[in-house]
């Protein structure tokens, strides 16, 4: 469905890159007539299935699956003062069925809470009942007016996993998100993702939680792209919604409740920080083909050869592999460069000099070349493809490592934001923070940060001099 | 989430059971405040999940997986007259978006073809590009406003697939009208569903199809179940939405159009096909816990069993069975009221007596006890599931057999209806169909029937005397 024989726009213009490997890798077509919504081809699709497995193979160990209805009536979507501030513009209204209008108006889930939680208040009563952990990956269609772009910014987010739990005590939810945080950094260690962990400042909760963290990891032109936030919910939502339990003293309590969401904003991660300039660059864990296999055909030997590559094709399949045999008549040249473009962590190689020494050549995405003997070649490439995933995780570290500056003025902080994300020492108070961003158009993504290269101190506040805390400054999408 | 003391209303009594199974078995809870949303239970959506998984592995041959927008722009929706016509009454229309209105009202999808077919016709160039199969698993909403029950008629799907394809001619996509049809047999099989395929009525074929295929199955009352239908759109939706392609002489030549589409009620199928006064029925194919090893223990030999338990659990889950190890503390008639009433299709029972005879006595949901050698237990164990797959098709195909009656005449039509579906024969005229409708309270389901209980053949119209064609007649949910 797209040309392949034009070039990519080169990653360093990464907002033309990006469109440019969504439409040519076939991830999304972006001409659906609605601003904001878009159609996944099934490539792009068979990516995020395999991503989203992965998620709920993580998730399974201590949650379980569940679907809830998109429609909430406005009743119940009302309850939460904070919540309803904080989604009021862009909640979708159903308003009629068929030709007549509804009685009671019902919001498209902008995201779960009040849908979920009246049910919650109904099967938990006691103790016993708790901790209870659902989750559910869905689509939430939010209304947004800026600019909107694939994957990242989109009106309906087709795979949105929402987790919502409820414990019988503040720490026991506390205890949850810490939970949730350690299964983020699973998931994105699984996609080779470098990320950043902070806690949001007050005013950028979720309308809602006590508190919230983030996940976010920076994209290749610097700016950061929240790929996961925890809430803690303390009990704003058990008093609305009344979840309580009897506790073992007979007594009646209200639950403390977490919600943790990954949207494919997953999906934009892996694109945006492995590809380069030939195209996508997909962890072993979710390529959609792990391994295509390419015959070098010279004729007189096309059977011995097409036999061979068979046989390599039902081994590597046999182990569970994701396999493809590209036999199509074409140049060597042009097969390579269909398969960078998506992708593939590793290509296999046989012609007639490889059948005569008994060997195959294995070239992994990134260039990286390795001949591997007949024998014992099923484990050989699995070796190679571990690699890959390590070799694109070390790559993705160092990018994350160049990109972490410092700054104790907000000259040096506005000057230093231009292609990085920026650590300085912060009061913690509004004003401050306002006045940093307002000079450096960015923002303060957060406090208590988690990050191998960052160390978290004490230091005066880079505007009013003050005592302050390692905080991370960033230009976000 | 239920009091598992209660009794069941017996199966005999198919809508009381029906609503108490599906909330004592945990597969949905109907409290939901929107009239037809439920919310799945966890152990009703890990059903859910392997039943689909198991669609998506046959649909997988040979269609790929995509995934298209919920919204429908008012403009796309009203472009095929009958389209409209056949859902106007069904649409739920989304009219503001946060406090504004929209400029373009949009329509939630109640099917997706004036959301697809627009993309088909930027995607589709040439006949290189064809054929084109592709399926989504989405939710889908209509604005029912007949009597709403879980799984069967809702407001929102939301677990609809729908498979969408474009070929060069009408042949070709008659051809795959015929492919979808074998793959809903073997997907029915699977599940030990015996259904009957007919072609639907001219007047209750899909709005905008040339024909319909229908797939019903009947429940323990008689009444047919509609789950699954596949449509022939001819050139309808390719003329409205132009989807063309250059043939190979360079001329610009419209498609020919099939969906299909399969809903959860294949679930509800599962469910009140198979079920008994115990519970549910559970095919493996699907079953979330497909063998339940329940230890009977005497105090002093605990360790020993429990270690016979363990070792058992491990062996069969290494070869990919689902399996649960229920130790409990509470008696093993309880345990097997729990597993009886969620429908597990194995229970494995080891005592001290079977500790001492190097046996173990399985028990599969039908009843059947056989004590198997502790020597080659997985291959028994596997074998004694398949069986299970078999007895349930048999005892399904048996009481289709039994509920499929034969009338000559209205009278007849009308008396053995009562929990039955009837084959008569009728000449194909609206206005019989309406009388023997009208006189029987029934519907003519379809002519051309596929079922090897049915002959189809001709004989006088029960209705008029002319020449008529076997029909099947039946009340259906």
């Amino acid at each position: 469905m797209s040309d392949e024989t034009e070039r990519l726009p080169p990653r360093s213009d990464f907002s033309a890159w990006y469109n440019e490997i969504i439409r040519r890798a076939e991830i999304m077509d972006v001409r659906y007539p609605v601003k904001g919504l878009y159609v996944w081809y099934p490539f792009g699709f068979a990516l995020r299935n395999h991503t989203y497995t992965h998620l709920r193979s993580l998730l399974n160990r201590d949650h379980e699956e569940t679907l809830f209805p998109l429609l909430i009536p406005e009743t119940e979507f009302m309850k939460e003062a904070e919540h309803i501030k904080g989604f009021e513009d862009e909640v979708y209204w159903v308003t009629h069925g068929g030709l007549s209008p509804l009685d009671v108006k019902l919001a498209l889930r902008p995201t779960s809470e009040t849908a979920i939680y009246p049910m919650y208040a109904l099967w938990i009563r006691s103790h016993a009942d708790l901790p209870l952990k659902l989750y559910q990956i869905v689509n939430t269609l939010r209304y947004e007016t800026k600019h909107t772009r694939p994957l990242i910014r989109l009106r309906e987010i087709t795979s949105f996993m929402e987790s919502h739990t409820v414990h019988a005590t503040w720490d026991e939810a506390n205890k949850q998100v810490e939970s949730e945080l350690v299964l983020s950094q699973e998931f994105y260690h699984d996609l080779g993702i470098p990320i950043i962990i902070s806690k949001r400042p007050n005013w950028d909760k979720f309308p809602g939680a006590d508190f919230t963290m983030a996940v976010d990891t920076v994209m290749p032109d610097g700016k950061t792209l929240q790929i996961g936030t925890i809430h803690h919910l303390g009990e704003h939502f058990s008093r609305t919604f009344n979840i309580t339990y009897e506790d073992v003293n007979g007594r009646q309590q209200f639950g403390s409740q977490t919600c943790y969401g990954i949207s494919e904003r997953c999906i934009a991660a892996i694109i945006g920080v492995h590809g380069d300039d030939k195209g996508l660059v997909l962890p072993v864990t979710v390529a959609p083909t792990q391994v295509v296999i390419t015959p070098i055909i010279i004729n007189k030997r096309a059977d011995e050869i097409f036999a061979a590559v068979k046989t390599l094709e039902k081994e590597l399949k046999a182990t569970g592999l994701r396999v493809k045999t590209d036999t199509r008549d074409m140049r060597p040249g042009a097969k390579y460069y269909h398969w960078e473009l998506h992708g593939v962590p590793l290509r296999v190689e046989i012609g007639p000099r490889d059948l005569d020494n008994n060997q195959f050549v294995c070239v992994n995405r990134l260039g990286i070349k390795t001949v591997v003997p007949r024998e014992n070649v099923v484990e050989s490439v699995k070796m190679l493809l571990d690699d890959v995933n390590d070799q694109i995780l070390e790559r993705a570290e160092k990018h994350l490592k160049n990109h972490l500056m410092t700054a104790t003025t907000p000259e040096e902080c506005n000057e230093r934001l231009n292609g990085n994300v920026v650590v300085v020492h912060w009061c913690g108070y509004r004003d401050c923070a306002e006045k940093l961003e307002k000079l450096t158009n960015s923002t303060i993504l957060g406090t208590e940060i988690r990050n191998k290269y960052v160390i978290n101190g004490e230091n005066p506040c880079i505007i009013c001099g003050k005592m302050g805390k390692t905080a991370l400054v960033g230009r976000s999408y």
